[in-house]
Order: structure tokens, then C-alpha cells, then sequence
């Protein structure tokens, strides 16, 4: 067989079942799989292939999985920080939005953070916002693998400015993209417990299931809205949505902060995945989520970041860094959140709570060749006793030197080849002084 | 005045009192110090100097103090994870100290450390180890501004196998470096208030006063700590060492996670030191320091890492974001430890805990020119609606571009100028492979 790659000369860190490492590994590709990965024994002639990437002893490893973004919000990044929430929302970001979130800026928005996504290693993201059609054009420009949602809301919002047609929009944008291009996957999004009626919710996840997509959903975010909840279902935000049938194994809980054990009992029972953004709940002082208690209960928990206005970026290694370590602190055990446990949730951890574990989030024969190569012959990445550890606690977004997804190229030596980074970024400033005018 | 070096076409961070944003900033250098800095007006030419930087309208800031490390430990980062304190130091750390902590390891540690903090944009460090003339030759060598002290402790230690000889051993250490180089500092550093006994603080803290330098202590780390001096002196770790005269305004109080209001008070009323080092009191899991109330009570409280072993790494960037977002998240309130209050930390703040805020930590005209320039123009890092957040929140040691120290360049363009560090990495690569096979 003759291969399309063969990546070489790298430690190839599998995340699969058995969380393999393979010192001087050989990965091969053929069209968008996986197809071949082994250790290259000694006077073991390379595989021909048309493109022979020297990973020159770093690590090479599944993309990561961001099961959580709001894309186009990185034209707010650093608008407003260090304010209560209510301030931040009710006075920086909804104004912001209302005036400024357009087709074109939902489209400018979300090239930016694809962009900085695969520069730092993201080759999967999970995203809900507004004009997300226009969303899945820069998504599918950059080269990415989504799993898209138009946002479900019981407000008046960007594109959708009477609320009863929230659900059809996001039926329409479900229906466009189903199946037209193979790296994007279209989902639904409901904003909240608190910002959706028990009907909208209803619906929305009815549409989910209809056409077999992931429902996604805030959820247990802040002690606000446990509060309100309470006082309104006098039941927990898990407990009320899963009275009304929401909660399944087709759903992505997202924050998922404020819960108790029969909720954790209810998440796991339902076999449904949880997106756990530690930076942008830390960010927002919203809380702690129970991850290690999750994962004790047998519940698939995933990584995100959250958008850039609450975060401020969407590095997932330094997401995966404050993960374990957070954890740690609070239940002051330092064996808690190892650094496998916390790869696991940024690789195939994330994939399969946004339902693409056969596709991607590791390295196996098969799979989709979604893989990141790792510069590690760098000050802060030496000596290096253990690749999934320099992984969690050492390497940062900007060690990423190559990005593939599904077998194509799109980062090669820190340069993005899909889009033109140069004209986004100015493109982007000049937005940004529209922005700070108003 | 000919200049030696004019910075331009950058925002500048002063960090200065009123901690003025001078946009489209003009800086400029005359040997060692800061003789200029202004706004440029149109049509103003620029000021003749040796050499023009041209900041490409990133961000000109004062270079970062990290206010805590143990230099050749890098060496050992990523050694061993997630372990329980107790065997992470009994079964890793200090046997490989034992066995490999010789000058030449100390020195080529402390090379690595001091390469990996320039270009994470750190120009000033803060630093206490065993062999430590040879942590200040590798500072020396590499051009960085440091206080260094030769460790205090009532055991067999590497390079001091009695411990009648620690304080006299730390002394010889000060009488040698002191006056010898502007850039090197020395000081004293106390192990612990639970491995030095009162008589060994004591003497050492008068060596310290006698010679008019800075005196080191970790205190008040761990709830173990709390309650082996609990038992043994029937008060906290700060009233203990208050009670035999320890803490003062030259004294550095590093950690300080256990304290009670009294101890704050202390602290306060001695006016002495903090180092906060959040990534390592969380990846060990010892506690959260109560910083928000040291900051209300009037403490000076900088910045630090700590090692490599517990961190895993120097980076003073993710150091703020993370130290930013812990606060908020413990105390469930976002309006703490706003972006400039941590950039204080990481800079005057971390300058002041020293003892090194007349000469560096804010770029002020008289004060010496350790700068550091931040490449703005990434994905990561637009927009840009507030200089000081993206810096916290966003930024990452990768984006600094230039360091300058004491007005000399020590890296132009992410390039390293005055080691070889393709050299040292080889070398500990070479090292890892020893501490590996035993």
C-alpha cells in the first residue's frame, strides 16, 4: 500500500483504551484514515508515502477536542472583564451583541478563533451561537471538524428577532448541513433552563431527536440559576430537565457546575456527556463542577473553554493544565485528576460526549486521521520522563508545530495554509475599532 | 542625549503608580537605565539612538519578576505527578537530589530554568537552592537580574553533609557575591519553620540582618505543616517565626496558604513579603492563599512559580491567568484580583516583596531597563480592547518577542543571545537519560 502520510520520529501518544505510548512511532494515513501505526524497529525502512513528515522527537498525538465554544464571540475577547456577571451581560456582551453580531462578523468571528483553535491544536470543536450558517462557512473554509448548532433562545436574537422561530431556524440550519460535507455536523442548542420554556425545550430536543443530532444545552452554570430554578420547578436544573425527558445519551450538558448527588446519579443513569469549562467558570466565578465525582460515577466528561469573552482564549492545554489542578486544590488530594485522566477528557473524552468517539479524539487504525505533532525541543519542554504529563503540566497551545484533519494538512511548521491568517487579523482589528467607537 | 536603544510604535505598560497606558509609546535606554519615555506625537521624529526597536504595535512592558524558584530542579520537571506529597518527595524528589544534584547538574539546571524563563518574558528571579554559586554563574553567564541564596536546612544536604555548617555555608555564599556583580543579589533562605530548628532561623536571619540582605522562608504551606507546629510551638507557623523575630520588611514569606486572620495581621504590621505561587500549591493540592485579604490588610504580595518539579514550569503568564481566575472562583466573586491588581503582582508587586522596587518591576525614567516586548499580532491576541487583560488573560510566555536586562538584549526575535541553548538542551537531555535508567 502506498500511504498519503507517514509521520515519523516522534512519540506517538494513542489515547486509546489502553492509553498506548509507542517510543519512535510510525503513523500512516490514507485519505482521510488512519491506516497504519506501529513502533519502527531498528533498520525498519520508511513507508513510502507522497509526504514523509520527521516529527524530529516530539510528540505526535490525536487533535483535541474543544466540546464547548461560542465562535464568533473572539471579536469580544478582553471587551469586558473582572465584573459581575450581570454587569458583564447586561451592559457589555448582549449590547454588543445586538449591535455588532451580523453575517459577516459571525463569519470574521469564528475564522479568528478556527484559526487560533488549530494553531494551538484544537482539530474538533463543539459550537453554538447565532447565524450559525454563517459559522459553518468559516468552519468549512478553515478545514475543521464541528459539530454545529443554531442557537435556541426565548428572546428576541441576532437573525431571529421573533422567538417563535427559534426552533425552525435551527431545524433549517440542521437540515442545510446534514451530510453536505463530511467534517461538519449539525446539533441543536438551547440556551438554558432559565432562558427557554419547558415547551421551546420540549420542541427543540423532539427536532434533536428526529433527526439524530446532539442537543446541547447550558445547564447548573451558576448559583443564579440554581436559585431560579429551584424556585420555579422546585427541583434542581437536572432534575426538572430530565423530568421533561431532555436528558439522554444524544445530550451534551454544558458548565454543569451546581449539582448534587442525585443529579450526578440522573447524568450518569442517562449515559449523557458533560462538557466541563473550568477556566471560564473559574473566569465567572460560577463554581466548581463536580468532575471527579462525575467520572467516579461513570460519566463521560469532555473539555471546553467556553468563548474567548470569558476565558480569554481557547487553548486547551492550558485548559487541561488548570483542570487537573484545580481539582486537586479544592479536594485538597494531589492524586486526584492525574494527567492521563485529564488528556482523556481533551481527546477522546470530548469526542465522545459530542457523540464523534468512531471518528476522532485518538490515534487508531481506522479513525479519522485527525493528529497533532508537538515541538518539544523547547526550554520548557525538556527533559521530558513523561509525554502525557509534559502534555498536561509543561506544553502550551503555541508548541504545536503541525495540525491535520482527516488526513489534510492545515498547519505545517506554526503556518495556517488553509485560510489567510494575515488578512483575518487585520480584517478583525478594524472591526474591533467599529466596536470601540460605539 | 544619543540613546543606546529607542523602543517605538508599541503600547506601553508602565506599571508605574498611577499605572499609566501610554499608547504609541516611545522608550529609551542609555546604558543600563530608562532615560525616556513618552507618547509619540504625529510627525515627531524618532530620538537618535544606537539601536531602534520596533515594537510592530505590540505591547512594551517591564520585564516579570518571578518571586520564587529553585533553579536546577527543572531538571526533574515532569519526574514524577500526582502523587501524595509525602512520596513525591521521600520516593522521587529527594533521592534524585541526592544522586544528582552535583555543581554541574546545578549549573546546567539553572542554565535551563533561566532560558525558559527570558523567553517567557521573566527578567528577574527570585531563587533558593543547594550548590547555589553555581545557580549565580549560570545567571551570570546567561545576563539575568536574580536574588539568589544558598538553602538553609537541619539536614544532610547536597553540598553541606553536616548541617552545623548550613548558615555559615549561606554566609560565605553572601560575603562572595555580594558588590561582585550589579545583577546578582545575594540573600539567605530558610528552609521551613519545621526543618530548621529555632536556633538555625535564628542565626540565620541575623546573618541576614548583619549583611543587609533579604531573608527567604516557606511558611505556612501545607495543613501537615499547620499541625506538626501547632503541636510543637502551640501557635501558627507566622506567629511562631514572629515570636522569635523573624519576620520584618526584609523577610519573604513564601506560600503563606495556612493563615488565619491574626497571621495576617502579622504579616501586615511587619510589613514583610509575600510569594504566592497558585500552580504549585494547587498541583500539590496544599491549599489557596488567602491573597484578596493580604492585598485588603496592605501586604506587598508578589508572583512565583516555584520549581519545575511541582509546577511544571516557569511561565509567569499562565501564572496570572491562573492565580487571576483561582481567587475569583474560591470566593465566587469575578470582580477579585482584577487584571491589573495581578499584573502588580507579577511585576512592582513581585519587585517590592524582594526588595528590588527601586531598580525594577515598573518601567519608570531612572529605573534600569528590563523590558520585554509582546508580539500582539496572533490570533490569540485581537482584538484589543484593554492591553492589561489581554496581557492576564490571553497572552502567553510565548508571545514575548524582545527581553532586554539592565539595557542589554538577551533576546531579539525569540532568540536566545547569550547562551547557547541548543547546547544546554542537548546536555539535559543527555542528563535526563542518567536519572532515567536509575
Amino acid at each position: 500500500m502506498h500511504f498519503d502520510i507517514v509521520i515519523h520520529n516522534g512519540t506517538v501518544i494513542t489515547m486509546n483504551s489502553d492509553c498506548n505510548i509507542i517510543n519512535n512511532g510510525i503513523l500512516c494515513t490514507k485519505n482521510d484514515k488512519i491506516v497504519k501505526i506501529e513502533a519502527r524497529t531498528s533498520n525498519m525502512p520508511l513507508p513510502e508515502a507522497q509526504n514523509a513528515i520527521d516529527a524530529e522527537g516530539g510528540i505526535i498525538m490525536p487533535g483535541l477536542v474543544n466540546t464547548h465554544t461560542h465562535l464568533p464571540m473572539a471579536l469580544f475577547r478582553g471587551l469586558a472583564d473582572d465584573l459581575p456577571l450581570s454587569r458583564w451581560l447586561n451592559e457589555y456582551i448582549f449590547p454588543a451583541e445586538t449591535k455588532h453580531i451580523q453575517p459577516e462578523s459571525v463569519r470574521l468571528g469564528a475564522l479568528l478563533s478556527c484559526a487560533e483553535m488549530l494553531l494551538s491544536g484544537t482539530t474538533t470543536c463543539c459550537d453554538g451561537y447565532f447565524f450559525e450558517d454563517h459559522v459553518a462557512a468559516a468552519v468549512n473554509e478553515v478545514g475543521m471538524r464541528a459539530v454545529l448548532a443554531q442557537g435556541v433562545i426565548d428572546f428576541p436574537a441576532p437573525g431571529v428577532s421573533d422567538p417563535a422561530d427559534n426552533v425552525n431556524n435551527a431545524l433549517k440550519f440542521i437540515r442545510k448541513w446534514d451530510g453536505l460535507t463530511p467534517l461538519i455536523i449539525p446539533s441543536i442548542f438551547c440556551h438554558s433552563p432559565y432562558t427557554c420554556s419547558k415547551e421551546t425545550l420540549k420542541k427543540a430536543k423532539g427536532a434533536a431527536d428526529d433527526n439524530g443530532v446532539l442537543f446541547q444545552i447550558h445547564v447548573a452554570e451558576t448559583k443564579d440559576e440554581y436559585l431560579q430554578i429551584q424556585t420555579k420547578h422546585h427541583a434542581t436544573s437536572i432534575k426538572y430537565l430530565d423530568k421533561i425527558g431532555i436528558i439522554d445519551q444524544n445530550t451534551l450538558l454544558v458548565h454543569a457546575v451546581w449539582l448534587n448527588d442525585p443529579d450526578i446519579e440522573i447524568i450518569a443513569k442517562r449515559r449523557a456527556g458533560v462538557s466541563h469549562n473550568p477556566e471560564s467558570n473559574m473566569k465567572l466565578a460560577s463554581g466548581i463542577a463536580p468532575v471527579p465525582a462525575l467520572l467516579k460515577a461513570g460519566v463521560t466528561v469532555g473539555l471546553g473553554t467556553d468563548s474567548c469573552a470569558s476565558n480569554n482564549d481557547l487553548d486547551l492545554f492550558s485548559e487541561m493544565d488548570t483542570a487537573a489542578k484545580l481539582h486537586k486544590v479544592n479536594a485538597l488530594d494531589p492524586t486526584l485528576m492525574d494527567a492521563v485522566t485529564v488528556l482523556k477528557m481533551a481527546t477522546i473524552g470530548g469526542a465522545k460526549a459530542i457523540g464523534l468517539d468512531r471518528a476522532t479524539g485518538s490515534l487508531e487504525i481506522g479513525k479519522q486521521a485527525d493528529i497533532i505533532i508537538i515541538d518539544t525541543h523547547k526550554p520548557h519542554l525538556v527533559p521530558l520522563y513523561n509525554p502525557v504529563s509534559q502534555i498536561v503540566y509543561a506544553a502550551r497551545g503555541s508548541d504545536v508545530r503541525d495540525v491535520i484533519v482527516a488526513g489534510r494538512t492545515l498547519v505545517k511548521d506554526r503556518k495556517l495554509l488553509t485560510v489567510d491568517l494575515e488578512n483575518i487579523i487585520e480584517k478583525v482589528i478594524r472591526f474591533s475599532e467599529i466596536i470601540k467607537k460605539k
